[in-house]
């Protein structure tokens, strides 16, 4: 093969170059998927697909995107590029000229198309499996194939989902939305889709809720893993390449009773300063918020008056349980972010600490098990996971949104 | 009571004062308590104790000294001071005089006298417990009273240790070094002790052979950590006011399927600087090794020649997996640590990484289970328990060796 011309059969999508799946590819990303998930689940016997993968495929880590949130890494995975490509970087953020907080979950705030949509505009069938429906129309943007969520399998149509049905062909009830139930959902239909379909490129996500709970290596988690890799040996059997990664890991952010750290920003910074000086905003913010509370380890935050910014970042970085306070600039530039689309300041906390807005504003009644969350650098090291040889794997630093092209440009 | 005087019956050590126990208290320092664990054992409903210390007693959370090693925080738990001030700072240091890396287990390395031997000297009954011998002659040192090592009790004399015929009035065999039942030893000697001497003061100090095998919340965690709440039940009932802490955390340092993810420092300097550039010294080096292959997420490094030292410490900067890199007189201000003996540059690698010196100096053969170690900023955060109520604890940052303070001057 030449390498000063491109080989044929390849598209170029936000200034990469993928090869055409010349046999089924899935790549899996599941969410909160801390990498000692899998170690212990291989460790308790009960994982032998991700066991396989040290002798007969290719096992990496890599850094997901910052904030350590679930839309934001999705979206770089399908995109293949960090968030001031694709605009996705949080749930909400604020947007000055409506002067309210607005959701990000809709396709008109995405800046850049998919892999998945130009794969499919160029023939390949495509396919797109999500847990919740606030993915669903993020990721199936722009795309002609296959895209529903397990939590409305029962309401897809041929016509907006590309196939309808779903319960009777995947032989399995509407999970729950708080529910392992709902990712075992997505891994059902894609074994379901490789058989009646066998899409070239397909692409499966989970939800975290099993990771907020529960901690790696214990029964809950395990039973979870072990799920997950009963679906992947089959899609292994029936001859797909498979790429595993996640969207963020997921830490523990109590004390030893299990009660959550959480330095409350925005009562801290009313207390202090004043209370119209600055505006917390938590990007974590969902309609899903049970079990975490709306809680991470990252937080946004607009400063009324410009002057007033570096006596906040200033009183911000004294607060027990802060990691790291960067203006936006500095934000923008270290973890390529969309700046029209942070804070003034972004606010990291360290790993056994979240952030809260206002103590009156967080409803902790949903925290029936000691909190575990992600947001920050600490939940920044994902798998990435293949179960095939590949070569020439770049020697730089890697991204979980690497994961698409490491798959359909260097497997062996 | 005034507070323009100091109240009757307090001692100085160490430019602080301790208050005269007026009831039995026990010091138990949890090798490698990562929080994590007692939560998790809490929430498997195994640790009645610890799960009781929410509504009687308090729960609070510290900083343990870097290097997060056991010698130098069980120094400065019983000492109330940092190693700038014991001068224990990890296992080994390099002494230039000699030419050679010096075992710093020895007493004659200690600075600093510790509030066990100074309480004894006062005239109270002071007893000490170790699991491993090699921290017993430390902790000891000046200690008129009984102080033994569970490794070593089949030896223990009277004159000695203050204590003999350990194996029979403990009622337990000899422990191998490498196993919970050397802990439990330690507690059941603990329980022992207060049962036949009652002492004014005892200090507890157990191995951390359990935390480097297996993870928070796993069966052999949740087991050992209900073995020493059993214990701890014993001691509350005998009416001991009781504070536990932790030496460090513990951290799974692996990939996906655990493997270690050792970065090989002296290697790495060789490779790209020339061998007789710089020397690395791993201060976790001891003589019981097996169970961490002597890999933990801090090293310093000697620069023969101090003008390379910048070049040095760029070239480590710039390795994937390091944290940071300080300066030895960065290092000593801001850990705290005896200038004279660290190196030239202090290493921190961050937290699923650890630090090996070269690939052939590391005998990873006893790892037979997924390397969890321990030695930089992420194993930092430890608990403090007690089984009373404290009052007027000092708002600020709460380290490790505060933990004899919070019990004999701020219990309610």
């Amino acid at each position: 093969m030449a390498h000063t011309t491109p080989p044929p059969h390849t598209l170029t999508i936000n200034a990469r170059s993928y090869r055409m799946p010349t046999r089924p590819v899935v790549i899996v990303c599941i969410d909160g998927c801390e990498q000692e998930y899998i170690n212990q689940a291989v460790q308790a016997g009960v994982a032998p697909f991700f066991a396989s993968l040290a002798d007969k495929g290719t096992v990496l880590a890599g850094d997901c995107v910052m904030p350590s949130f679930t839309n934001p890494n999705n979206l770089s995975i399908v995109t293949g590029a960090p968030p001031s490509v694709h605009g996705i970087c949080g749930n909400y953020f604020f947007d000055p000229e409506q002067g309210a907080e607005v959701l990000m979950n809709d396709a008109r705030y995405l800046r850049a198309p998919s892999v998945l949509a130009a794969m499919a505009e160029a023939g390949r069938k495509v396919a797109v499996v999500t847990a919740k429906d606030k993915l669903r129309s993020l990721l199936g943007h722009g795309l002609q194939g296959i895209c529903f969520s397990a939590e409305k399998a029962d309401q897809a149509s041929k016509e907006a989902n590309g196939i309808d049905g779903l319960l009777d062909k995947v032989g399995m009830p509407l999970p729950s939305v708080y529910s392992a139930d709902l990712s075992e959902f997505v891994f059902a239909a894609g074994v379901m889709l490789m058989e009646r379909e066998r899409p070239d490129l397909m692409y499966l996500s989970t939800t975290d809720y099993i990771q907020h709970k529960f901690a790696p290596g214990t029964e809950g988690a395990n039973a979870f893993y072990a799920m997950m890799d009963k679906y992947l040996l089959q899609l292994d059997a029936a001859g797909a390449l498979i790429g595993v990664t996640a969207d963020h890991g997921m830490n523990a952010k109590t004390d030893s009773l299990g009660r959550p750290n959480i330095v409350f920003l925005q009562d801290e910074l009313d207390e202090t300063l004043g209370g119209r000086t600055a505006r917390v905003l938590l990007p974590i913010t969902d309609p899903y918020v049970v079990h975490h509370g709306a809680l991470g380890s990252y937080a946004t935050i607009y400063v009324h008056d410009a002057s007033d910014t570096p006596r906040v970042a200033e009183r911000v970085r004294a607060l027990p349980g802060i990691q790291k306070v960067l203006s936006r600039a500095e934000a923008a530039a270290t973890f390529e972010l969309p700046p029209d689309r942070i804070g003034d300041l972004v606010v990291l906390s360290e790993r056994l600490t979240v952030i809260g807005t206002s103590a009156s504003q967080h409803d902790l009644s949903g925290l029936t098990v000691p909190l575990r969350s992600h947001g920050g650098l600490s939940e920044q090291r994902v798998p990435l996971l293949f179960n095939t040889r590949l070569a020439d794997v770049p020697a730089k630093r890697l991204r979980n949104f690497d994961v698409i092209s490491l798959a359909l440009n260097h497997a062996a």
